[in-house]
């Protein structure tokens, strides 16, 4: 998907939504858990009852990669459903590879060829290897690489806040030397809204990369303060959340409490979108 | 396997090689690309081939899921063949894994399970999160993390390299924060061969741990530099070929070739054990 297809999907749907498909078998609702499928059913039930108010969806591979190849099998099937949706979502590989340059290249196939199974358009990235582990995902057409950033975890304190002699951490030494490898067209950038008051300083950077946004909901971020200080003109914001919405609801409605929480941040959004 | 199993291991065969299994298909020998699973059939002669001078193997997953299912089902073979070979070898998942902690402890169970398919004795990850990422890997008995510092690659100066105000390079504060999070019994940190001058500051930090280190051959680190500051009393490394093993030699005798190749460097390698 291209830039210009995203910011119109955005301001079409009035959303910058990403739905977090982090479908533990150990939380799914027990009325799919007799399913032949009972990842697939779940996540296609989430889907239909949100795409409406939602731009993204973000599979997180480790919740499919820890149930061995069964598990991937059920990723499959999602991305085969996603694609018969293909113009109204945006999707996601959360997964943040990287490898020296030989192996990236395998694990771009990996992720943005049908080769590989999936034909995602966006991979997350961690940046800890540098150039070459990078580069190699960014020469698809019409594919994104996430590059972490500041993540929305306690530990990105311990290296991310890390401060050069003239005060640049590293988040943002990231958040600047990645712009030398991608443009606005192929790159965004993780920044977790648990760190909100640090957006004015990464819009400073980064003024018109999107930024993916987790952290909101479960992890405790605000959505109002992430849009004070990030959003830009194009919206340049999807923001993530995965358990506050899929498993809102244990019951056998857990689709409609989805949805119905998945409309309540469009209703949200749609606010911050008034430009 | 124990730090005690792994050291009497490379004292027992002399070596402390490990064997990259980057089987990419595209570089098998024409021989083995009509067997019903090529990957399997090429790892499973390489692995009976250099067996004998050879203390552990590392799949890289890349080249697995480069091609979806069917990669990750001769990727599982495989593994069932070294659980066969359990005590005459070490399996390292070269993965480099690493998320917010309850997506890390899916991975975990990913690669440390037999739930997860592969039930490997480590996993190389990522440090760009911190602690809340990498914890969760450590709370398995007897299974290793490997985690990133400085890698062989050129991009590894893009921000391994940046120092703080004390002048602590990055990878040295992973160096020192880890040792907070684990210890000489379950944890390692990659260190690549094609900076063996920087193996004597990284022994002043980690004086005791074992050292993986990528980078001999193809990317044309030595093996002589990295032991003469990288050796410790336990040995404390496992030096990595892949490419210039197992792609040794394109024709019927290919196993036969990496088999030699995996000699002389077990031969080179016991010299420098002579302590």
């Amino acid at each position: 998907m291209t830039r210009k297809e995203l910011v119109d999907l955005i301001f079409k749907k009035r959303s910058f939504l990403c739905v977090g498909l982090d479908s533990d078998i150990e939380k799914l609702p027990q009325c799919v858990i007799d399913s032949e499928d009972a990842v697939f059913e779940f996540n296609k039930r989430i889907i239909d009852a949100t795409l409406p108010y939602t731009v993204a969806y973000k599979p997180n591979l480790a919740f499919y990669e820890s149930y061995g190849i069964k598990g991937l099998m059920s990723l499959e099937r999602t991305m085969d459903y996603l694609h018969s949706k293909k113009e109204e979502c945006f999707v996601i590989a959360d997964a943040k590879r990287g490898d020296i340059g030989n192996t990236s290249k395998q694990y771009a196939k990996a992720f943005f060829t049908k080769e590989g199974g999936f034909d995602f358009d966006a991979l997350t990235v961690a940046p800890y290897m540098g150039q070459d582990s990078v580069s190699p995902f960014l020469e698809y057409a019409n594919k994104w690489v996430i590059l972490l950033a500041l993540t929305s975890n306690k530990g990105s304190d311990d290296f991310q806040m890390i401060e050069d002699n003239e005060g640049s951490k590293l988040f943002e030494h990231v958040l600047r030397k990645a712009q030398q490898w991608g443009s606005e067209d192929n790159l965004m950038f993780v920044c977790g809204a648990t760190k909100a008051e640090k957006f004015s300083e990464i819009r400073k950077i980064v003024p018109n990369h999107f930024l993916l946004v987790p952290g909101v909901g479960a992890q405790g971020g605000s959505l109002r303060e992430v849009c004070k200080y990030g959003l830009n003109k194009d919206c340049g914001l999807l923001v993530n959340s995965s358990r506050g919405i899929i498993f809102a609801d244990g019951s056998e409605n857990f689709d409609i409490v989805a949805g119905q929480k998945a409309k309540e941040m469009q209703q949200e959004m749609s606010e911050y979108l008034n430009f």
